[in-house]
């Protein structure tokens, strides 16, 4: 698939990136990182998308080192992409030109939580895992989980979501204001601690998700919750999608306000049996959880455990004990292990797009009919309260028919959600991988307004160039 | 406080105006008005701001109207301000400069509704009275509710919200996506109906808020919810704005999913009770509602109730019955009649601020302190559980002094949520009023920001010139 990766860019002259090169050794000292195994790391390494490492590293610590390592940048006219976890999917951490890589990981001060206002201004190094560890005393959460353990800034540029956004909202949800390092290193607050504001353009929502191609994000105000009184998860078995696809639809349209709504589909449920020593029917199945007060969480399963029943469902199992949830929950942490157990050595292409949810049983019917044509393995599993699917496509890449097969198949997927209404990427965001499809999906006016975005904000283009915008 | 509203906008060259109004009378007929008495109700009229009509009136059908407008508007260099319904607040719709106001209100048509994705898309002329009433025999609803009957184009523009954000959020949670007619009339499409996206820049909020200066928005694609199975209406007392304000922080807190937490002073309940014939005690008062299940709701009602007596709140009613809960809202809905009664033939003046939830009482309390120094009679309404609240201020245009209490009383109101980390608007924009307040609030930095996207999205200027960023 390397094959459909090109880019009309261009590396920074010789001399221009010595100069920037020189530049940051003199102001970074050993936090300046050229090693080829360091730059490599910093390169994309997630996903089919082959890696185009950095010129170089610069380790920052606080605000004044993303400052000065874009000052540098702009002045040789140097590319800069700031990296977080490398967790992205979409190639959004690579080099296609070459550049100077801000690695943010030590920026990871949580530097204040205001619990009465149920929000926190933390650094963008912050990953979800330790701000809930932080946060864990004081009664409070962050609900994004994308499944990695990936940073906070990271998140927000690329509009993560995960399992709990059909009740919480997506990072675009949860948001409130950011510091971003523009340019010329000067700083664009996009917001206050208010929780609404009217006050005018949404700058907040220009960054999110802009994968760093306008400015790099320095800080973060977001909003946190509560850690719900009682979480219940359940477990219910389907005969076919299409019935646990009725049923999401039928507890989103009732206002179950469910916090997690997991679909695996039976390929999955298979792998999972196979990787987690489990024994459950190998048909769909859907994965819940409920937050609430003792009495709300008992309500919503009571009132989802009859829509299941309606809709074909088989037993319904569901739990409060933290241990039973951890158990119920098993195959879904466990889904990525157990694709890549499948084939062992085998590369693991993560791939994602979301539909309008009357659309969803369609859409992952038809899906399940390419890989049995074009013969491939990729189980699914599915955030489908909000109708966003994701493929774990198998794929060799020294074996150049089942790569082929393997594109044919993304660009199918990718066409059919896009026909049905939806959306090429619902949370993997564009990065290198699915530009291509951008257009298809908005119109060429929209993609003239983003290039014009782009030329307003970023005028050298020094900003992770190569991302999102097709040139 | 008139002196405050200044422009450096130039009026389109008489030239050039009769040229635009020519080609616009070619296409449209008698559709294009020109008359004193239109024109005028087309000029911003429900506040303080001095009224400046347009030149012309175009009553749009369709579409193509308004790329047709837009076309000539541009040809000609002359600016198009996109009219509503007119309940904006800090003159959105004013003409500074002249041009040509859109009249969208034929555009009502709601072209399609998705009940199973619980969205549906409508021309923006449509209100969000006519849309429920339409909505409501499939069990649907459209949650936004900024008091008056506002059209669901002007409310995208204003980033509107109302009583109902606090469990749905505001117009910035509940727009999928935007069809916006662009300057040179071809039209941009900023999303699907997928429910998320992370494809590319978020063009979606860009539009929202922006007042129309950006573009003119033809086609809107919105998010439902199912009505509530119950819906319970509640009211307590409080002797304290602390006490109101600190029973809502632990309803928030705790996750009660409130879905109308109305704060009204005690100026405000004494208004209320002169003009709704009410024997409300006269100090603050909370007014709730809850939406849910029978059990989920009487669980939320309980659950405040608990807090409200730990907060030193008196008596808690609280009901399902229709009538009963219209009886208890009934001081809310008529607190602006209210106020008008407090003195027959002055001016109110409707204004709002937004802070961080902690510091809602001390801003309520030190405003309340300002009214009384500065002789000033402006009743209070928030809606608490976002921190949001609005004055109405009781202004005699004809009384220089009060006018100049007036201003330093506006001015200080801003200030000081300013201060506390809020914004100078919660949900009426930016327009003219509130232009001089944005910088302080971000930063010059946010204001260059605001300035490339206008420049790079409408290089004319010809987009309802002389809002949002002062020149």
């Amino acid at each position: 698939m390397a094959t459909t990766i090109s880019s009309n860019l261009t590396r920074p002259e010789p001399q221009a990136l010595k100069g920037a090169i020189d530049a940051l050794a003199a102001r970074f000292g050993n936090r300046l990182i050229t090693s080829q195994a360091v730059r490599e790391q910093h390169a994309h390494t997630t996903t089919w998308l082959p890696p185009q490492p950095p010129d170089a590293v610069v380790m920052a610590q606080e605000t004044a080192d993303i400052q000065d390592v874009v000052r540098i940048c702009a002045k040789y006219r140097v590319p800069v992409i700031a990296f977080g976890t490398g967790t992205s999917l979409e190639g959004q951490v690579n080099a296609p030109a070459g550049g100077i890589c801000i690695d943010l990981r030590d920026m990871n001060r949580v530097l204040a939580v205001h619990a009465e206002d149920l929000d926190c201004v933390i650094e963008p190094g912050v990953t979800r895992k330790a701000l809930n560890e932080h946060l864990r005393d004081q009664g409070l959460f962050f609900p994004i989980d994308p499944g990695a353990d990936a940073s906070l800034g990271g998140m927000t540029a690329t509009r993560a979501s995960g399992t709990n956004a059909v009740r919480y909202g997506t990072m675009r949800e949860n948001v409130l204001a950011l510091k971003v390092v523009r340019g010329d290193g000067e700083i664009i607050t996009t917001g206050t601690r208010a929780k609404k504001s009217s006050a005018g353009y949404d700058l907040t929502h220009l960054f999110i998700g802009a994968e760093g191609t306008l400015g790099i994000i320095s800080e973060l105000t977001i909003r946190l919750r509560g850690i719900p009184e009682t979480i219940a998860a359940a477990a219910c078995s389907f005969e076919t999608v299409r019935g646990a696809c009725q049923a999401t639809i039928l507890a989103i349209q009732t206002g179950i306000p469910v916090a997690r709504i997991e679909l695996l589909n039976a390929a999955q449920v298979k792998a999972c049996n196979a990787y987690s020593k489990l024994s459950l029917p190998e048909t769909p199945l859907l994965l819940l959880e409920f937050h609430g007060s003792e009495i709300e969480v008992a309500e919503q399963s009571k009132n989802f455990k009859e829509i299941a029943a309606d809709c074909g469902g088989g037993d319904f199992t569901w739990t409060t004990r933290p241990e039973d949830r951890t158990k119920l929950w098993q195959a879904r942490h466990d889904a990525y292990w157990s694709v890549k157990a499948l084939r062992p050595g085998s590369g693991v292409v993560a791939t994602d797009v979301c539909v309008p949810i009357s659309r969803l049983a369609d859409c992952v019917t038809e899906t399940e009919e390419d890989l049995k044509r074009l013969n491939l393995i990729s189980p699914i599993v599915g955030h489908v309260g909000d109708g966003n699917f994701h493929c774990s496509l198998l794929c060799d890449v020294d074996d150049a028919d089942e790569m082929a097969r393997g594109e044919e198949f993304m660009h199918r997927l990718v066409e059919r959600a896009q026909a049905m209404g939806g959306t090429c990427t619902g949370e993997h965001g564009i990065g290198q991988g699915k530009q291509k499809y951008l257009e298809a999906e908005l119109g060429p006016e929209a993609l003239d307004a983003m290039r014009a975005l782009k030329k307003a904000l970023d005028p050298q283009n020094i900003f992770n160039p190569g991302k999102i915008v097709p040139a």
